[in-house]
């Protein structure tokens, strides 16, 4: 199936607008031999506009996945890129898309990877980036930095393309995979509980944000499935403590 | 009106047929800061999805010069480049579009530079590929290398930007410019005269093609405005020995 060589990664368009920027994205994915188009709520498609702008690539817009959710679109993920304009950021990790490029196929050598694009005028939600372990920034100038949903796809493919051809730092022998998407969020998902249960209110009073601070620095530190684990296994011990014996669980 | 810093490049598109991709190109070119816009001869120009796809652009697209002839859009320029799929060439200088990105840059401190795109299905003809000093290769996958019109623009109008950021060769301090388009035609016309009272005959046989050989060569030489004089006087030299004293000139 896959083009030898082709990187374990894929492209996630989520609720992209135009059928014309699935079409131009799956043929600018082609020309750089990516060949995983994952599609999240596309407004329409297919659509004779995705078809005619895939031009050779129709191929690879037949077989794009169109899935219901993020989590669907990322399920057995390891590393995970968003794409944004952003320039830095207090909490996320960013990266430079030619950094994030030479990431990406190493993290893809372990599991499959995925880069995030958001929609043409909303970009990607606070979620869509907290479900991220990095946000990749394309360098555009400050004077108008929106770029075309497909042209976005256009320049990390390119830089994806390129990277393969650079001394990628190889996977350490005995490296884990990431924590797939999923495991993340039931170890998020047992922590809002146990801060919960213990009853912890946030002190700097940034309120409702408590958890998207705690999601923002988990996701920088990148954990793999041990590391997870430890979390969670942390989190269960805190949980065992605090029940008396014979309580019921 | 340049804003400070862009870079004295014109981006030339050759006989556009689709004017959706004249407004992409637009808007590649501003979210990298690049002003010059030039169309020869577009298809469909203006036109409503030439004004769609500019988005924000639409003053760069106002902006755009409509000319008749590749001369008439790189006139006064000294160094051009074509973007071309060739990934080598016997005759051309090829270089990648990231080192042609810091070579472009170089040039344009000393005259307007030219990058040259042909119309999306046929490219460019050898005539403009005879103009050029070198060709530019954009890397894509063998198994679909032709890349959508716009989608070029950006790649190059994205490494001239990246570009820009690096210590770019400084220019000699007593560099002459380049001999211009107009300069070289006119040798190349004057070379053409002064083979035909030589009765030079090409003995290798390439038959019509012997101005094209010589044109590439001396493209690759990157001749400047001394050395195109230098070649001019050596021409004029050839015809004045010919010319028997007292003969009409």
């Amino acid at each position: 199936m896959s083009e030898p060589g082709a990187p374990n990664i894929r492209i996630v368009l989520i609720e992209p607008q135009h059928p014309g920027n699935i079409g131009a994205a799956a043929r600018a994915m082609k020309n750089m031999g990516l060949e995983q188009l994952v599609l999240v709520r596309p407004r329409q498609f297919p659509h004779p506009d995705a078809t005619s702008r895939a031009s050779g690539a129709d191929d690879l817009l037949e077989r794009a996945r169109t899935v219901a959710s993020v989590a669907e679109a990322t399920a057995g993920c390891g590393y995970i890129a968003a794409t944004t304009a952003r320039e830095r950021d207090q909490y996320f990790r960013v990266l430079d898309v030619r950094d994030a490029a030479v990431q990406l196929i190493a993290q893809a050598r372990l599991a499959p990877a995925a880069v995030l694009f958001g929609a043409e005028r909303t970009g990607l939600t606070n979620e869509d980036l907290e479900a991220s372990h990095a946000l990749v920034r394309i360098p555009a100038s400050a004077a108008y930095p929106s770029l075309n949903l497909a042209m976005a796809v256009q320049l990390v493919a390119y830089e994806l393309y390129r990277g393969q051809g650079l001394a990628a730092p190889p996977a350490p022998a005995n490296a884990m995979p990431l924590a797939t998407p999923q495991e993340m969020e039931q170890l998020y998902a047992h922590l809002a509980q146990v801060l919960e249960e213990i009853d912890f209110r946030d002190r700097t009073r940034s309120g409702t944000h408590l958890m998207s601070r705690i999601r923002r620095f988990l996701q920088r530190a990148e954990l793999d499935q041990n590391e997870a684990n430890i979390v969670r296994g942390i989190l269960t011990a805190v949980q065992s403590r605090r029940r008396p014996a014979g309580a019921p669980r």
